[in-house]
């Protein structure tokens, strides 16, 4: 760490996202897995392609800053994820089960939007446009993810474990 | 837990976001002893009394529930706290501490938001209007908190962070 300025901030902030991008590339398929609705297992399967992608985005922004790809550990996704598997594990074979499975990927996209919400105003204070612009790209594309799973939630999901 | 449905979900949940409210009321104060500027401090001030009524509005929905209210340890709210206890002492006498202290209430708040989102559905779900009704004025005033630490960061705390 050079310095404690804005821009050894954001690398820690950068280091700490890759390592939560990373942690999520491994928990979607455990998701899609105890899914039981084919739309929700379906959505986690596109979501983890582009998650991919975004860790690919995540690259060039440490390669643009000359810097090393790496993580740093994320408590924070960590509790998120093991949130959801206490979940997954409580709710197993009940009916509302797929609603508590929604309920944890749109925390974990939260946690997504708020860091690259939070890294994408630090690239445009310190000037760094291509930076902002990759990071814009995965911010949107976490919100589109979020308000789909809200819809998904809201017209199919939440309905079926109510009927229960 | 007596059962698998959407109400025993939603109680989880509720159980989950009493412990996380709580943990923050104890953080708060940490975030404002720690904030160089006047007006972050007072932001953090302001959160705080706002969440002791947020936790008032819990208990009353545990009272309408029948249920005692209480918390579950919230793995994700203690990993997301941990994480600005770090950021505060690693970047405690640099430029870039109050950015990071915003960062920090941001991710927190956000995790309000998609938990007590997801709640409110499952609120409107269950047809549960006086509850659902309670949720969304917290919900309203995280999101309201969360676009007012924006605005301060990108006015006045990250153009401050790198002068420095």
């Amino acid at each position: 760490m050079a310095g404690k300025d804005l821009k050894a901030l954001f690398l820690h902030q950068l280091k700490d996202t890759y390592y939560a991008e990373n942690a999520i590339v491994k928990a979607l398929p455990k998701l899609a897995a105890a899914a039981k609705s084919d739309e929700l297992r379906g959505a986690f399967g596109v979501h983890l392609e582009e998650t991919k992608t975004q860790i690919d985005r995540l690259k060039r922004v440490f390669e643009l800053l000359g810097e090393k790809a790496e993580g740093v550990e994320c408590a924070a996704i960590e509790g998120i994820i093991s949130e959801g598997e206490d979940v997954m594990q409580e709710f197993d074979g009940g009916e509302a089960l797929d609603a508590g499975l929604i309920a944890s990927a749109q925390a974990v996209e939260h946690y997504e939007i708020v860091r690259y919400g939070t890294m994408l105003a630090w690239a445009k204070q310190l000037g760094m446009s291509e930076i902002e612009e990759l990071l814009k790209e995965t911010l949107i594309e976490e919100e589109n993810t979020d308000e789909l799973l809200s819809e998904l939630a809201e017209d199919v999901i939440n309905p079926q474990a109510a009927e229960a």
